[in-house]
């Protein structure tokens, strides 16, 4: 089939958030007489939730399709060819293609484009160590994970599972464990959960996990999964001792998938994420954009990047390089760094620097820690919560929140995530006009609590 | 008994919020032999929650002693002469003096001072209508008050309220009512209840609250309190109906009692209340400060003047006056307007300007009206809620948000009231780096998915 020569085609790799979202939002400004949109993913989803598995696992949400925004049909029906199953191998610059292989097939052919979208994701860290792929032994990355590991639980008889890491995917899926019924034991390396909080916050989640009877070991690192018999998991090893696992769930984190990247020549950075502008081009490159987990991201309080494998961000990247792609103008100026999750009614929340990042970036700071509540203290299920606040030494410029709390702490990071952006000092803060009313917060607020305190340490230091 | 020259005297009047707040950080700053403190208090209490007097009355909240935070003799104990039952009468600023009457004996006298704090609250409109003193019509703006209406709902045999008024206080007390097992009706002046919400989004409170069997009556003024044979309510007139009632409660809002700051001249604006500068000074006044809900604010959104009656506002302005008071600096930079508010399990909340105001202050805008959830939509108890948000036209700077749901949607107020603060532009908001994992928020919060809405208006205007 020929095509006019003002036909551009854009390709992108990938079919998740950041990739599906560019190519949604560029049919959205051209039509497909105008722009060809070609898609390639390896697996056998579109645009889902990766962030949901854990409900999905733990029963929260019955149906796996639930997880899914949109699918190859929907997809499809708005005139985005896509190719399902179907793996880039590489990415030929020089000449403005890329090769991919029918996963099934086998079959490899090269596709020309104008515009390249590199969205292929991230890969989960895996254990070099015996065992680690051994029946009963999961990820949580995709889709397929999950169905797997709820397969396996099927077919499991006993009820001890041990979660493999105590970052947002460990502690998540140990509620998921909890709430499938399982005896759970989280193994981690480090000397707390949780490590994107500081140490302090994070012995605050070890204590409220351990009180709701999972089992916490910390610096522990696991050195071997040990098998029965039959093949199968049946304990996890550590230098110093053995938990006994009918399941086990890996929840390391993730790399940046860019290995087709790094072949093709392109700009990593020091957290082996592809380099982009702020309109998301790959630094040096006029054509070709990359977004969501494969891409290292600017630290707005740092200045440093960083890589984060979040959902929303790959969202928001998606929606940009697909303006930009599409012949508009948008921008990703860049993160502060705002996470929040649950471990049943644990809430946990972090925005900005902890201690060692400050550190790291040469700053000095003040930490101020308040107790306080998520609602007026007389008012029935105040629940309380634990705010630590970092401030720039001099300047008392915000540098980063860590809330520890019940129901309704975790979502008040937001108003430091914004407060952050904004450079605003917590002296500054200290002034803000929150919403208040008794079965909402305190008379003040507990962020701004936090922020009185850092103000006067500010002043003394 | 003399007193040493060095040693100043400071005045409060009023012994709620900002007049105990302004004491306390006073002295915390100066000790007694450097400063005085006389706090003069007309009631029986100190330093209480009027914002929770609903939920004492609908029976979330067990004691009055709940609501306070301070009593007299935990003030005293920090060396405040604090004189209770004693009401200022004159304020002498010639001579630098107040005259206080004893409430109870009728007792007279002079109290000099260096420095003065007016916190004198704001009283209830009392609409001026016949029965409007009968037994079983009660306001709710003091303990007193409440503890009145509580008496009179042991003593009332019927189960029918009426409300008068849909504000905040309106709909707090049509929730207490209904928890008090009451059929309750609501009857309100304007064309939709909450007429701090754009008609629009007053609209979605009137369906909710009809929906919890609230009856709601619109546009309509209430001419006559109608009383029985025992002299005791029976019913509340309008031009058009009468609805009746066993017990009425009036929730109509709050004016500025500035009576004694008028009589000695002390400034004052379009609203009736006092007038200050940023750090809270009365206007031309080297040694007078005000604040709590007798004083006007700065609206930071339209830079006009406005009324606000609210404990946070209140509390902060006593920390700021009692900084300043006490030798230290202090400023209260202003509002934005935030309010948030519950009926049973309906979130009502908004900040910055409504579309009237926007007009008022001579912006020209655009308006986008949204419908999200609270969490992601496929997590359990995803609950439906409206975000409207205003931007000016051209500019794109926020100008306003409204948010009615249910929830965990109210306190998302503060993602704007902050971006508010900070005079962001929609287009900047659709970067927030906000808390994101399916329990609290879809990929797109909410407030997101309303800004880039904005954008492209904004673009189009």
């Amino acid at each position: 089939m020929s095509m006019s020569a003002a036909r551009e085609r854009l390709v992108v790799i990938g079919g998740d958030a950041a990739g599906m979202s560019a190519a949604s939002q560029a049919r959205r400004l051209k039509g497909p007489d105008e722009l060809e949109i070609v898609a390639f993913e390896r697996g056998h989803f579109t645009s889902y939730s990766a962030c949901g598995i854990p409900y999905w696992v733990g029963g929260d949400v019955e149906e796996r399709d639930r997880l899914i925004a949109r699918t190859p049909e929907e997809h499809r029906a708005r005139d985005i060819d896509l190719r399902m199953r179907t793996e880039v191998t590489e990415i030929d610059v020089a000449n403005g293609r890329v090769r991919a292989r029918d996963v099934d097939s086998g079959e490899e052919s090269w596709t020309s484009y104008d515009k390249l979208v590199i969205a292929t994701g991230a890969r989960p860290i895996r254990p070099d160590m015996p065992g680690a792929d051994a029946p009963g032994v999961h990820g949580v990355q995709t889709l397929d994970d999950g169905q797997a590991l709820l397969d396996s639980l099927a077919r499991t008889r006993g009820r001890r599972a041990v979660v493999v890491g105590a970052g947002y995917i460990g502690v998540e899926m140990a509620e998921a464990m909890i709430n499938r019924g399982y005896e759970v034991t989280v193994v981690n390396r480090g000397s707390e959960p949780m490590s994107t909080l500081d140490p302090d916050m994070g012995r605050l989640v070890h204590d409220a996990m351990q009180g709701m009877g999972i089992a916490m070991v910390n610096d522990a690192e696991v050195t071997k999964i040990l098998t029965g018999e039959d093949g199968r998991v049946r304990a996890v090893a550590t230098e110093a001792a053995e938990y006994p696992a009918d399941v086990v769930v890996l929840g390391i984190g993730v790399r940046p998938e860019t290995a087709l990247a790094k072949a093709a020549g392109l700009p990593l950075g020091a957290h082996g994420g592809l380099l982009t502008d702020l309109a998301m081009r790959v630094r040096g490159y006029e054509n070709i954009w990359a977004g969501g987990d494969c891409v290292e991201v600017l630290d707005l309080v740092s200045g440093q990047e960083r890589h984060i494998a979040l959902g929303t961000h790959a969202n928001k990247h998606g929606q940009v390089i697909g303006a930009n792609a599409g012949g508009d103008y948008a921008t990703f100026p860049g993160v502060v760094g705002t996470a929040v999750s649950k471990v049943c009614d644990l809430e946990i929340a972090r925005t900005g620097l902890r201690e060692k990042d400050a550190r790291r970036a040469g700053l000095q700071y003040v930490t101020v820690t308040i107790e306080s509540t998520s609602r007026a203290g007389y008012y029935p299920n105040a629940a309380p919560m634990t705010v630590k606040m970092l401030a720039e030494r001099r300047t008392g410029r915000l540098l980063g929140v860590q809330i520890v709390g019940r129901e309704g702490a975790g979502k008040r990071v937001d108003i430091a995530a914004v407060a952050l952006t904004a450079g605003m000092t917590v002296e500054q803060m200290t002034a803000l006009d929150l919403g208040y009313a008794p079965p909402f917060s305190p008379v003040w607020d507990p962020v701004l609590v936090a922020a009185r305190k850092a103000t006067a340490k500010v002043r003394a230091s």
